[in-house]
């Protein structure tokens, strides 16, 4: 076998799997997001907004822009408590379209995230007249305690 | 002067002025974030949508989120030029309330950063109905090519 050859096929296959390491953690990421996304889903058709926010990032500089900007996990919570008080106003949820974007650094590690998509809230058997279908932009956060949303843009 | 006490002091001092230089930095990115703001507000004002544009980042995924979500820096300029195709229809663009945040990595690195506030649109000289206020929050990335806009969410 030339040796030069053997060379450049050991050195494709290393950048090949390089590659492969690479796209799998891009995919392990992305899923962990959607996974955390799956839970709040859960939690909310359960009518726990407590478990709900568990998504978020506890911590003064998490904002939700909906009509306004509200800042702060403690004022984000009491907003849905507010708006959302019983299991029939906050319906069933659904996320559809979900666009989950990776950000790396300049050396390809991934701290943040964005991800797009639509909600839908079937609250139809309760005649609410509320706004029920919207789209959403989310920007995540790899924290210690895994991936949580530090800004949520729902419309 | 006692030494072990000169020695404190000096590397409180130097930890200050890394911390002041830290500090002058972030303020740095920040204006250089809100001057392309101010650069697109002018040129929205004077009827410049190709201009404007030269916030966003000119790629496939570069994304605005309206009433739908749209992706690609070509669909978001054509968008902009079916909607506001005269400088009446454009009217007089302000953005307010402008809160940048940035995103550093571990290494304290910014490569990303979020931008919420408020933006109103002057065309009651024109008559027109459209929706003239709202709230966005921007995502940026910092290119070769400066600070621009990769996920625009205006509602």
């Amino acid at each position: 076998m030339n040796v030069r050859r053997g060379a450049c096929v050991f050195a494709l296959c290393i950048g090949l799997s390089m590659g492969a390491a690479e796209a799998r953690r891009a995919s392990d990421e992305a899923a962990a997001i959607r996974a955390v996304m799956a839970a709040q889903q859960a939690a909310w058709n359960r009518g726990d907004v407590e478990d709900f926010m568990h998504g978020y990032k506890d911590a003064s500089d998490t904002t939700f822009v909906g009509s306004t900007v509200r800042k702060g996990y403690r004022a984000i919570l009491a907003s849905y408590r507010e708006h959302y008080a019983t299991k029939e106003q906050m319906g069933r949820l659904t996320f559809s379209g979900i666009d989950v974007r990776l950000l790396p650094d300049a050396n390809g590690t991934v701290h943040y995230a964005a991800v797009t998509g639509r909600f839908h809230l079937d609250r139809a058997a309760h005649g609410s007249v509320a706004q029920d279908d919207g789209v959403y932009s989310l920007l995540w956060e790899k924290t210690e305690a895994g991936w949580k949303i530090i800004l949520d843009h729902s419309s």
